[in-house]
């Protein structure tokens, strides 16, 4: 892995240096405002909440909060780049707040599909998967928000079902016949479960910025904001009531609580900002808790026997249905009441081509981006060492602080020292 | 549990919904401003904040962290209905980023609460509460503020002694004799302290947007910004100067590092944007810090073995004790000095008579309320499985990583293979 | 350790808080405004960012977020006086949201060099170290700003230089031949690796904060937070190529990904709101990358074994070598490019005695310092009790919870319980 990896990962950040050298330049019009705030909100999704929501599983936690934090800071960088060509001026790209809360959504739909994939993948495959994604994501979003004239503030169609979709596609392409019975290392640990609802919280607290962050003016943001606050906090209790509902004895899953507690923020997305009322969020977000917990409970499994589609982190629970929720809500709303942005009115014809349109290229833009990832050189990982991070890491020994007596002790009773 | 815990959760939320969708709307005319920043501060502290400070039980954590997030999403919208009833203008209650501030904030009683009885009840059992206690907090605020016109703008009196006395109430009531000698559960690992660090430091930093969130001028939020910052910063420097000479051979507590630094947050609540001056917060912060350490050393024991008071988070010390503080501070205050808001002259009889009435309507309301936790079908759990998450959660295995070879050794050598 | 500690750290807050009861006042200008939360951003990063970035060692944890939290919490109190002295109006110190700022950078300085000195110091030494850098740190940034009236916004040079050489200076002083050989306990765990990510993240995402919370002008503040963004962004992408490359069999390795990651933050600092372009903040960012992983992969070894300076953090590779880079940069933009900052034009030769004297002093207060740590009441432990938590808190069995049934499967084998 040494050179592909080393190589790849510095080709890649000289030519995107270069391409800033060329094309970027400050807008000089912009302060941090009260826009900042949204940014440092949305910052923290994508490295801590993205991350760490990833690190659920008992071996893999270094790959998941440090390959995250990869993918994110080239993400970031190809994604202001892809971004900025259709909206340049004058041969440059003019950067400032909004612009860089633009470059950390672009790397959302990278994350989302490195779910999908996530253990089964080499760094060097996440970061062509990276550059292709992002991408493909910038031209569709042109599509939907300037050529289709669709809304969709809180990307539940452009990031969620996108991202979902086109991780799908490559996980089904890259499928592996010998991960069919579940490998051994594709579980949690207490601990490791822990850390993941410090991703889980994040994203959930962070939520209404990430939906309202790039709302046209002052009164929708707080409509965006409002409404994903409640939709967040119905989503949660019907999750938490459908979880012990499905679970063994009535139990409470983390897989659960970790992921479709979030579905209320991914559905509400599309509509965030129109006047769908309080109560017209909560709505949304308990369908979407139902969508999700049933989506884990019995889709995933079928997915992965019948499909062949290996979804590690459940994201075509978290993002795929709910984006569509979201997405359909779109549609809905649109019809029933007159919606207007600076002149544009939005129609249900152009949201329903807007989300047909997503997951289309999402399918294809990710089956093929599964067919570049298959060159050998991207050092593709073997069935038993998936979801070990000591394949890419140094990884210390886990041992227990406390228990130089006890280990001692083993040493003199003739038990293995390395316990 | 499952069924009684499912229909309790749905039901209440269905009628939530119901609720909203006759009752509440936008508020239109607000904006994020330079608002919004300070409700994800609070935002933080009531999800990350409050839930990992009670993962230090080391096998309770997923129910710190998990229940504490079902609690605060279901309470927040009940507290905009509470609160917002009191406040509505025809008929209708309208939100907007202050309204979601003060949602956030009717669910810190209850999560205060909950420490108090943590690991003896269940996920139905503190729904239950959640919504009895959140309706009594309403009245007791608006008692408080618009009918006794008391200043408590960190709400050192109407959230944390409310939260507190409530919460040791509710556990009095519940009294478990089985629990008279230590549960072999309700000890802390390592790692599950180094969890309840996360909680403790996230609740530090953003106190200050706590104490400031609501005050009714920017240059009363500076004032209390300012002034929960030196508070807290003096608080714990006398913390950690407590700690070791209380403790066994001059050795810091984890317990008191965890709770007693964050006192001076509480006690300078209801004072923190009035005229204290920085040096007046620190003496407060200082106080704070001495009264929780020796509450934690000598009150706790005794609270437990001679009044029956099943304290599982020490809340009296972190919440009521110095709430208390933060309560007299702000008598002493305004006795000393005029402080006026708006036209209303705040009177030293008048915070007493706020602090009494606080205190008096939480112990009589957390008195009821655990009358009402003790309906059978809520599923209280037997004294043996209390601070196990187990009983409630899908619990992994608490395997080590990468231990595989000894591991396997064990299986080789005949022994029991689940180590 | 009992009365030593607790009867310094008394009785310096006592002097502290005489002295703001002397000399401290709010500034009632002042609101919170929209640069209020560039002071939380820093705030986390004082406390979370630095305190769980040096939790990666296995039996130091509570030490490394404790005492930091300690040092922080004090700092920040002594800096507002020593800061305040050279800023005061009337005899008078006036605080508000830049103060206190303020007042967390100059804790940094000593968090910076308790890295270096992580694990070989004690509680009460470091409270010395932190009365005393402070200081020193206030009249050099005075000298700096105001007599040389060089540009240093993101503080490369009067914090990170400053805090990595005073500590260098300091751990050189305290030089234990009897840690030569490195010490069984000076290594992390799976766990405590993963705690560390969680400072780095929150340091890496907030650094944008760091680098223009100070800025005098929006229009400087919206380039230091786009410079920052996109060096750390390239930095990463860099460390992650050369962890790969230097490791062994091409492997990341924690410590890089960790620290390195973060050098670009660093290193842009002096520039950080000069019109250098993202393209040339991304080659600053670069090139602390490359700086940061070959200083830890190379020198750190070597300083340890030939110039007896054991750096525990490796402070030197994320602070002192991207401090002087960030120093260098300033003198070369200030030659090539004309910045002036109110009639202030800030000059080569400036900048460069401001580089060479923040080392200087840095070095000589450092080194005096460390002498005075010796004084053999502040408690310093053996080498055995390095990087021992145990030494200092009372530390809670580690053990795994879920693990009843094999823990009575030993007690019946005859085996130690303790295990």
């Amino acid at each position: 892995m040494r050179f592909s990896f080393s190589i790849v990962a510095l080709v890649l950040e000289v030519i995107t240096i270069v391409l800033f050298g060329i094309f970027v330049e400050y807008d000089y019009r912009d302060t941090p405002g009260t826009l900042y705030p949204f940014f440092q909100d949305v910052h923290v999704m994508i490295f801590v909440g993205f991350g760490f929501l990833m690190t659920f599983l008992k071996k893999y936690g270094f790959s998941s909060v440090g390959i995250n934090m990869l993918i994110a800071a080239f993400g970031l960088q190809w994604g202001t780049l892809m971004q900025g060509f259709w909206h340049s001026k004058g041969g440059k790209i003019h950067v400032g707040v909004k612009s860089i809360i633009n470059a950390d959504f672009s790397t959302a739909t990278a994350l989302i599909s490195f779910g999908a994939v996530l253990g089964k993948t080499s760094p060097a495959q996440m970061l062509i998967m990276t550059i292709l994604e992002v991408t493909i994501f910038a031209c569709n979003e042109h599509l939907v928000t300037e050529i289709l004239q669709a809304t969709d503030v809180g990307a539940s169609m452009t990031i969620h079902a996108f991202g979902a979709y086109f991780g799908l596609a490559v996980t089904l392409v890259l499928y592996r016949p010998g991960l069919k019975n579940k490998h051994e290392n594709e579980e949690s640990t207490y601990d490791s479960d822990m850390f993941a609802m410090i991703g889980t919280l994040f994203l959930w607290l962070f939520w209404p910025s990430f939906n309202s962050a790039i709302a046209s003016a002052p009164s929708n943001q707080i409509k965006a904001i409002v409404n994903t606050y409640y939709s967040l906090a119905a989503c949660t209790v019907v999750t938490f009531a459908l979880s012990s509902l499905v679970g063994q004895r009535g139990k409470f899953s983390m897989v659960l609580i970790q992921n479709a507690t979030l579905a209320g923020g991914v559905a509400v997305g599309t509509c965030a900002d129109l006047s769908i009322h309080p109560f017209g969020a909560m709505c949304i977000g308990g369908i979407a808790g139902i969508i999700s917990v049933l989506g884990f409970h019995f889709l995933t499994p079928i997915l992965a026997s019948k499909l062949n589609i290996q979804d590690t982190c459940g994201v075509h629970n978290l993002h795929g249905l709910p984006g569509i929720l979201g997405g359909i809500a779109g549609i809905i709303v649109t019809a029933i009441k007159e919606e207007k942005r600076q002149d544009v009115l939005f129609t249900p014809g152009m949201q329903a081509a807007a989300l047909g349109s997503t997951i289309g290229i999402a399918l294809v833009g990710g089956a093929l981006t599964g067919g570049v990832l298959k060159l050998p050189f991207l050092g593709q990982t073997s069935d038993q060492n998936c979801f070990d991070d000591s394949v890419y890491w140094e990884v210390p020994e886990k041992e227990n602080p406390h228990e130089i007596h006890s280990n001692k002790y083993e040493e003199h009773s003739g038990l293995d020292a390395t316990m």
